[in-house]
């Protein structure tokens, strides 16, 4: 966990799967999302704000717009190195950004964003409850 | 559509995905009941018991147990070839059987089962419906 | 198979997969990823470029850059209806676009693109085979 | 890491991905096929056998068989716990089980076993190299 000008970056870290690499030999580009994911489910963790506890309040998180660059790869035996923080929030929105690092040059390989709107568990647009607004605002 | 000795067995095909195969350059093995899932779907569409309505009418088919043999492989380029059947109805659960089938050498290249039991929609075990019952003794 | 302003367009269809919905009840956004892969290799087949080809002539097309947009969501039950076309050619890349369809509605739910660079087995940075470059200058 | 009458048992744990769910709200059936590989990845590299140099020596461990049984099942918001031992070692062969632990109450979840046969890299079925062998025949 480092602090990147008073924004809060967090770093988490595993191995690559085997099921996630195709037959290139190198991690197919969809589980980049998921690692995205992974990175952003930690960062919540992190803060306080785990999702499973978001959705247990009956507020949701779907994603509305993605976008991904790729300068390298990853590859079976090595590990991903993510890093995670909120690039901007809204009443009604929210962005995160990554980037996973090469675990042994420190190198960007992939980097991304995606952006989020807050509703409620039947899917109609919600402003953010004032709970996690607060954390994330803290965060961002 | 076939008939083996009264019983009903559906084939369904599709194209690999890339996604699908790992660094061994073929299909990973656990993508073969993401299949299974496919084969069982489409034979639930064909005998008219959609699993989309048997979950909107409250009650789900878990899977309890399974088992899967791999004697080849597939790659990218080539389609996927699968038979399903019912090979077993009781009131409670219900047991599919799949093969995958080369789709130039006609071999078996995978083939397995997948045991469910027959749950309302929190998780308590239950009746098979008497509707769905019929159409899968009658298929079975 | 369609033709806009001149560009080819191509359709395909399938149904949503089980495994592909996420606890929110709907397809998870990564999911789409391997739609549009699948839009893209059905054009690649259709066009007589299958991508299983361009690997077994030793080039690679891997993806350097994507976006997405989710205006809408697919559950278990629909079809996944994916048009893909070639938004761009160069001698070195290639970007594919793609909307994901609501089949009842014709509503656009999620479209996005997908930017590819041509590269050799060894993945350094190549120029497209003459024979392919023809086939997706014809297409684009 | 635990020893079970001298036979090594490794436990490993990471938090359930969203991107595993399924509409029914809990971990899809075939992630824990994926879960059984990182704990078999995380035993190999325990043991010093990590299977990214066994790929790197020109072998191959493919899975020819697997079971799982389903007594319990993961949400988000939970640790996936797998505990991973070597059930059989042969010349040509080895099997792996594991169970699925819940990280609260200990009771297992999901247990299973996949067997692998050892092949070159082209496939062919080989014995098992010595420096490996002795690794598994240790902790088998």
């Amino acid at each position: 966990m480092t602090c990147d000008q008073e924004r809060l970056v967090i770093e988490t870290e595993f191995p690559v799967r085997y099921a996630e690499t195709d037959a290139m030999g190198v991690v197919h580009h969809a589980a980049y999302l998921v690692y995205f994911e992974e990175g952003r489910s930690q960062f919540m963790r992190d803060i306080g704000s785990d999702y499973a506890n978001i959705e247990a309040e009956c507020y949701r998180l779907p994603v509305t717009e993605l976008g991904v660059r790729y300068a390298g790869s990853l590859s079976y035996g090595e590990r991903v190195k993510i890093r995670t923080w909120v690039e901007e929030t809204r009443s009604r929105r929210i962005t995160f950004a990554y980037q996973v690092i090469g675990s042994q040059t420190g190198a960007i390989l992939v980097s991304g964003f995606t952006r989020h709107i807050w509703t409620d568990s039947n899917g109609r647009v919600a402003r953010a409850p004032d709970n996690w607004s607060q954390l994330f605002n803290a965060a961002g």
